[in-house]
């Protein structure tokens, strides 16, 4: 069973962000913005000193063991980086998940998984008895800090998350990035999203009826004129050319999902925020980069490091 | 050639039991005992700060990579970690293992081998003139730490080692550990050891008359009836299923070998403890793990940690 | 573009051995010198506190990761490991190198990249805006460290880097050490640099040319009786097999280049060094190492830590 958090992140497992509520969000984020101070003076902290926290990554992804590890050691913690370990000898020699959970647990003062299943996190969290275990993404299922980041970065720029309108472009069907944020925002009164994909990538009916529920108004679009000219911010994906059934139906829409500065004249606004979960293949040209509105390769990387700081420090107690 | 301990740890490498008395092995474990108190305080320590630590992992080993990396980490310590060093560059280039330990020796102020192949620890001890070498575990020969913490964690249970009555099961004949912690005990007065293995993977002759020599009773035993009731530990070891030259034969011992909650009930005290080397494979069921005597999950895996503070911090001369 | 140092080296790319002048290698030198007490000293330093310095290695490499990992840890610094970030997630699905450049300057204060294609570590220098960038060698490229280690072993030695005579041995025409170094060397004056190659490995006529131009004295040898018997140092490299059009070539001339204590005895002198780049496999016979002169196996690797704790120290700031 996931523990709400209610304001009080000491030892809970942190894995989904269903268990995050307005007030712990705006606790986080505080501290978060505390953290980028910290961060940008480079004099170095030792809030975690004395922690060990093992970075256990069942697949590899170096941006998010990357700014994980930045995170733990910008604060004076230490890290155990443990990747791949099923092809190490203990687990490839038949030892359970159970098993190597509890040996890395004895470890360490938290544990930061990221595994290709769907549930493994939840699982790797009941196993655990004595210390927090983070979600690093669970394969389909979610990767909370990515959304937290993503909130407070549309936070740090407006200092609210209510009464707010966003465009979101690409495939809402399988995107978990999407939907982890629509799932954040739906935690606040006011929000207009826009969702801008081709038919066949639209919400699946059972998230379109969960959001709508939730108090979210939700437009669906599927073409560039409907964007509107008001959105706070764009959170722009990738559009996989592997859903289509056909190639012809994939060529018909690639180029409505393209951020251009052609797309950014026609129809945004000087207080607008561009936003992509990265990594980035294509559908945002790189002459975009280079507006002052595009956070997407250097702030919202940032930002997740400061999240990931203020949410350890958060979980193991070194700031109530 | 390597050098007894006898009490003074300060630079000496430690490749072998061999090299403990028990005196040596009484000044570990007081010391262990006290890092036990510092880790649970999770208050950090710089008694190890500005020492590097090569982890030189010719194989993996997520457990043993991951308890020295913790354990030196706890202490203030760094980590240089290299890990099969043979698919890097330098050493694929043809470079030989004489310079390759070399190389990190410079690097470091102690260096950590595990390698695939018996001997490789004391060769490395040899070669590295200036730096101690600690061996975490060199293919079929030996594995130090794994002992130390095995007879610590027996050591922290009943406060002394000498007249104790131990139980092993499994494979005699080819397991490292058991050979080990039977060499570990050898240094004490009143063991008796009872070694409960198919006749196949019993002790061969020659460890067996060593073990005896050394003052051991030991007892071979074939069937659960003949496991005393009055034992101080269990020390549970996988039977491996490709040692026996018959399906029929494996098949008509393997139940004998399994630890589970029936066989506790029948020949287990209350004042026992239950071990186990880890990985296990089936051969403890997972339904003893909350029993109370059960040490192989968590404590066990800890006390490996807190012994790796505590010769690290000896050899690096932290510690007098 | 890359910035002349002017003995100021806050901030600066360090890309090429193009970018020093003898006032900031004599200021790099110093430094590297005090680096060297410290270390000896295994007392720690929090020179680089508060510091995360990605290591991004698109190619493994043991030695120059090891050497970069203990400079920084001792220093008090931290280290963010990227091993072979093109197998890992977000480059595999097809982020551009540009993105990746981009993502890991945002959690770092310095960036050292590693490459197997020349030229890469400019394009990071860049592409990377706020933080610096180092080249741990790319490709054919250059490989700056290096060359710099092997300058201050030399100094360390003499206490002054003009009027030397070098004896340099094996591949000029390919080995990116040798011209690294005689780029270096070509800052001083009156430098003497004998090349002792068989025909097909000599320098190529446009790296002679640009060699000469600096004032360097050339003089191409292809046998020993024509090595002088007042160097300086000599500089052995290996001569690869593979380069020979004919193994009848390669087999007439591999023994000339083999560093033996004939050779020594023959043609060396006392305060001679012996210098190698590493790894070394054959070219110097293994008796020659316990010679007091040959500097290879630990004064030179040893200088490779100092040199970059010196490099990173100045590049970050924390020593004007």
């Amino acid at each position: 069973m996931l523990a709400h958090i209610n304001g009080n992140f000491k030892g809970k497992d942190i894995v989904s962000l269903r268990q995050f509520d307005p007030h712990s969000l705006q606790k986080l984020f505080t501290l978060a913005s505390e953290m980028s101070s910290l961060a940008k003076k480079a004099k170095g902290s030792n809030l975690l000193h004395g922690t060990i926290t093992t970075l256990l990554f069942y697949e590899p992804s170096s941006r998010t063991f990357g700014s994980f590890s930045a995170a733990i050691k910008r604060l004076g913690g230490q890290t155990v980086d443990i990747i791949n370990p099923q092809v190490f000898s203990s687990v490839s020699k038949g030892e359970s998940f159970e098993d190597t959970i509890r040996v890395f647990e004895s470890y360490s003062n938290a544990l930061v998984i990221r595994h290709p299943e769907k549930g493994a996190a939840l699982k790797a969290a009941d196993i655990a008895a004595f210390v927090p275990v983070i979600n690093a993404g669970d394969g389909i299922g979610e990767h909370p800090t990515q959304a937290l980041l993503d909130l407070y970065t549309i936070y740090e720029k407006f200092h609210h998350l209510d009464n707010l309108i966003g465009v979101f472009a690409g495939d809402m069907l399988n995107g978990r990035t999407v939907k982890s944020l629509l799932r954040g925002l739906s935690h606040y009164k006011g929000i207009t999203a826009y969702l801008l994909s081709p038919k066949a990538l639209q919400l699946a009916k059972e998230d379109y009826n969960d959001f709508a529920a939730s108090g979210i108004t939700l437009i669906q679009i599927e073409k560039e004129e409907d964007i509107p000219k008001n959105a706070h911010f764009w959170y722009w994906t990738r559009v996989q050319k592997e859903r289509f059934s056909s190639l012809a139906d994939y060529e018909k829409v690639k180029n409505k999902f393209i951020l251009s500065k052609r797309l950014l004249s026609a129809y945004g606004n000087k207080d607008l925020i561009l936003m992509h979960p990265l990594p980035r293949v294509g559908e945002i040209e790189t002459d975009v980069d280079e507006d002052k509105r595009a956070l997407y390769l250097r702030s919202q990387v940032r930002n997740g490091m400061y999240v990931r700081m203020a949410l350890l420090a958060l979980v193991l107690g070194k700031i109530k």
